[in-house]
């Protein structure tokens, strides 16, 4: 696309129009709540776009701090990390909650290899152990592969699987335009096949990693074993590995070496961060942001979730940037060990409701650091009313910046919240990406652009202030 | 984010409920057009993600073929590319449609350096002779440098700007949300800068690169000299080396060496390629979807204009894949030399108009290939009539997909067709990495996502569809 040369004469236009309207808003914003909230969100967007602090906390979190599973010594670097920024933003408190996590540690990296295979002999495959799966042993394992598609498929394999290796090789549907739902339709195997996998008494689990994209990055994840089940070595390949197994298999006896060092370091004391500026006129009433701070240990955890947490830290950034002194009290909350346990959601909401306080609303950024394009949202149906009035305002201000608001996800660690019957929201990003880097080494500040970054917060801002303003 | 462990028993429930309605749909819809319409742009996109082309021919176009000025080589392998492409998507006809355009060619890399400078003596510049420039010489030029940041300052300058070289450094406003209005506010130096920097005898001119992104990749792009001006060389200079010479003018004299050896290479005849479905109930009602063949010749054209290419003849392919009939003529229209002189729209619509034709609708893509988020669109007011009582029903349709339909910017080729007063389309993709990579070196495949430019294609076509059911 090039210059529009019709552009230049009116540009002049817009100008005089800008200047002129400039001169009367005063005036006239005197009648006019409206532009008012249009303006402060549009500036909002400005400083966001042209002042953005996210993307330096990001770079910060996920390549100096780097992968901060629960539990890990990054972790807690990064608690530190997050707790000093906050302090910086006009908070009224800063503080950590503390909550309890279990440790999983990779340790080496892990080895996946087709062995003796008739065809091809041997062929080394790009693997990830499951958080939550058990160690092979230095020697590694050696078995013979018997591929299934789901759930049900390996369940009917009975004694059959004995001993042997089940791959779940069901691949995302890619005709879905949200990707968030060919995870949805997929992930059952990964956080549920190693365990079907051990009761029927597979030795080892491999699951096809969770992207519509060919590559050779595999993709780590949870994976959860019942209290009474022993777990398994449990595995995630790359796609383009699993592409191969899956055609090997068809034509020939598949025999796979595997092997993973990773232990269960047992449950360690771990904090989410909280920060908190008092609400001048209902500080009884929460809105809170937040995201998750620990992430996996491959990769620099930016899109999962650094972005929701520097999202969640420049909502503050921007209302300080803007003198906003906010009615209702503001939290950013930014969770620990969402990725294997929830245990900060968990336990915020369990002090949260203790305590007798009462979250008005609660926005999570969970989705990855991409252009936002609005927010799901959900609510206890008795309290829709509450709030369903103001949602043509809101959506007529946010259409501005192609943002819409719709039932739908909202966050994890904020889902516990939900019986103090606040509105809930999931900040939306646009997902056509985000599962080419999720869970994985790719993970990392290249993956996230910055002005994509800055958007996010804005929109947060924008409807955190919304929800301030209403009545 | 991971899996949200709720989600497994609905996910059950939502396939009970999916093969209860695929049972049920036929019965249903005799009486609901409403649905068939969201079914069918359902499977358009389920189509466009799952059995895309337009990655590939895209793959074809910017790199197989490369940038493509109009009057190169390379612009005529793309015309025979996308021939012989459309030639198999089910067309009742395609043919080339002669244009005349104007062969600038670039010639050797050029060179930039600031030579004998007080503060850091000689320093390499990256730099790219704009299109339209003229050429230094072997031996280059070597003169002082003066600072202007607006046209309005060049002229200012008088006399002081004779023999020197003007440099226009004025940056894009980050602050806007969308970047093609940054572009819009800050083109004019690289357009018309030249132009006033010769007429007031400067030597040479040098503009900052058009984007707001730090960094060293020059961005090239047309300049405009009156017919009666001599044109002088002129060039653009990466973002970093324009900061380095905006603080270096700041506290030193500053020389610089330029060196182009790009020159006017002359009229040549070339060719838009336009692909035609006859339509069986309107045939003399035609709908335009296209894009610009022609694009810089350096980088691949990959967001500019290539997407818009494959955009347009993948609208045919997922219409060929769902077995569509159209009631209307519909044309895929790849214009040539779009990018300096649009002798492609320009004769197009000539032609068109000579021969009593009547363009229903036009859709341009020429913002890229990145995900969609609606169209803006443009038409003489005395028939829009015609057309907005559409408006809600596909604006409710199209909501699924995140894409608004808004009054604004259409496409540059499709411009001429106005006076038909039928209504202008633009896509509207997601703007905020177009300026990473427009008209450089960087703007190739890698900087398109594959899904990203799937939907850009499904959204087209299912406003073509929209557009094509209206009575």
């Amino acid at each position: 696309m090039k210059y529009r040369f019709k552009i230049s004469i009116p540009n002049r236009i817009v100008i005089i129009l800008f200047v002129f309207i400039a001169l009367i808003r005063p005036i006239q914003l005197s009648g006019q709540e409206e532009s008012e909230k249009a303006f402060f969100i549009k500036k909002l967007h400005e400083i966001a776009l042209s002042k953005q602090m996210s993307y330096k906390w990001l770079s910060f979190l996920s390549e100096k701090i780097g992968g901060r599973i629960a539990g890990s010594p990054q972790s807690l670097a990064a608690v530190e990390f997050t707790h000093q920024v906050l302090d910086s933003l006009n908070t009224t408190r800063v503080w950590n909650q503390a909550c309890q996590v279990n440790y999983w540690y990779r340790g080496e990296k892990e080895q996946g290899k087709i062995v003796n295979n008739s065809i091809i002999g041997n062929k080394d495959l790009q693997v990830v152990a499951l958080g939550g799966s058990s160690a092979t042993g230095q020697d590694g394992l050696t078995a013979e592969v018997i591929e299934v598609k789901s759930l049900d498929e390996a369940k009917a394999l009975g004694a059959r699987a004995k001993g042997k290796i089940l791959f779940f090789s069901r691949a995302f549907n890619n005709g879905n335009v949200r990707t968030f739902n060919s995870y949805g339709e997929s992930v059952d195997q990964r956080v549920f096949g190693p365990n079907t996998a051990a009761k029927l008494g597979a030795k080892a689990c491999l699951v096809r990693s969770m992207t519509g994209k060919l590559d050779d990055i595999p993709h780590t994840g949870v994976t959860i074993f019942e209290e009474n089940v022993k777990p398994i070595p449990s595995l995630a390949v790359s796609t383009n590995g699993a592409e191969l197994l899956s055609s090997l298999i068809r034509q020939s006896k598949v025999e796979l070496f595997l092997k993973t060092m990773c232990e269960d370091r047992g449950p360690k004391t771990s904090y989410s961060v909280i920060g908190e500026i008092k609400g001048s006129e209902k500080p009884n009433e929460i809105i809170l942001v937040g995201g998750h701070l620990d992430s996996w240990d491959i990769g620099g955890g930016a899109h999962d979730d650094g972005a929701g947490c520097v999202h969640s830290m420049e909502v503050f950034y921007l209302l300080k940037q803007m003198n906003y002194k906010p009615k209702r009290t503001l939290r950013c909350v930014l969770f620990m060990n969402e990725e294997n346990g929830l245990a900060g959601g968990k336990t915020y909401a369990e002090e949260s409701t203790k305590a007798g306080e009462y979250h008005y609303a609660a926005i999570e950024s969970d989705a990855g650091g991409f252009s936002p394009r609005g927010f799901g949202y959900d609510i206890d149906t008795t309290s829709l009313s509450k709030f369903s009035g103001f949602f043509a305002e809101w959506s007529g201000l946010l259409a501005t910046y192609d943002l819409s608001i719709k039932k739908g996800g909202t966050g994890a660690d904020i889902g516990p919240l939900r019986p103090q019957k606040g509105i809930l929201f999931g900040l939306s990003p646009d997902s056509q990406r985000y599962f080419d880097f999720h869970h994985t080494e790719a993970d990392r500040i290249e993956a996230v652009h910055p002005r994509e970054l800055a958007l996010g917060s804005a929109a947060m801002a924008s409807l955190v202030y919304l929800l301030d303003q209403t009545p």
